[in-house]
């Protein structure tokens, strides 16, 4: 199968909710790509073509809590490589990193566990959507202070008119989808 | 490699942390279970096989948020049937079914899409973890009050001694480690 039919599996099975979860927002419902095992592996096969084509080597995949979680243990088997948690505040063990970005209304806070990365590894960070790239860049940030190497930012929707690619540079990002 | 070294790759990754998150908890961590690929492909050998072992059709995996998400998908996979996100409160778009349960101080509320499964479809629910059973029990309500069948409900991990088996009966729990 190529790549185009690829994407059209995944453009075909993700749906539009008009006003969720507030009023103004269009919701991207990613969760008949799950339901479809074809459609879902289709995402895990373009991620892996485009990271094998991008970077020799990957040390570690980081999953954004929680949608992050459904997509980066697949592509990091591909790999043979790791998985690392970046959680929401107050969910993870032991000594962790913390670091607070600002949301809409209010602040919110990411962690992740000291020894998730050692100084230096080559990391591969993955979401579901990228908005305003406001929760990517806090990951970012994250994985900075670990001293660790950011290769790239997979997501499989970005909704580009909200500039969220702007906000996590130098870091890039890999988006399967793009909408306004 | 037999699945008693498997499980002993499983065993030896997890961490236990005292007084986490709240005094008098010990925490089991299963986030080196995701740092190391062979432990999670370990406990995916060992969920598949116990399934072929003992149905012989299954129609979906449904995950609990979050860490459920962390597993299911890549089960799914291997048998190439769908992935349902059981999820909290107000994070599903369209319309859901929903159930209230009890937490140790309050309530909490689990959702699931609607059009997630159909009626009389085959699931197996896995989560990280199994506890007092509260949220698990919910869960089943969830995908019950949809009118499917629960084949079994996979952990990685079972506490025993708080006889979460007990609170989901009629159905039952596979779990790869137990602990008091």
């Amino acid at each position: 199968m190529s790549d185009q039919e690829k994407e059209e599996i995944i453009r075909t099975a993700i749906r539009a909710f008009p006003d969720f979860p507030s009023p103004g927002i269009c919701f991207r419902d990613i969760t008949p790509v799950l339901k479809d095992p074809l459609a879902f592996c289709s995402v895990i096969d373009l991620f892996e073509k485009h990271l094998r084509a991008n970077f020799p080597k990957i040390d570690v995949i980081a999953g954004l809590d929680s949608r992050g979680f459904l997509f980066g243990p697949s592509l990091a088997q591909r790999f043979n490589i790791g998985f690392l948690l970046i959680r929401k505040k107050g969910k993870l063990p032991g000594p962790t990193e913390s670091v607070s970005y600002s949301l809409e209304y209010g602040k919110a806070e990411l962690e992740m566990q000291y020894d998730a990365v050692e100084p230096g590894q080559k990391v591969v960070l993955i979401d579901d959507l990228l908005a305003t790239g406001g929760t990517m860049n806090a990951a970012c940030e994250l994985v900075k202070r670990r001293n660790a190497e950011i290769l790239d930012c997979l997501v499989v929707i970005e909704l580009k008119s909200l500039k969220g690619a702007q906000k996590i540079k130098p870091y890039t990002v890999h988006s399967l989808l793009q909408y306004d």
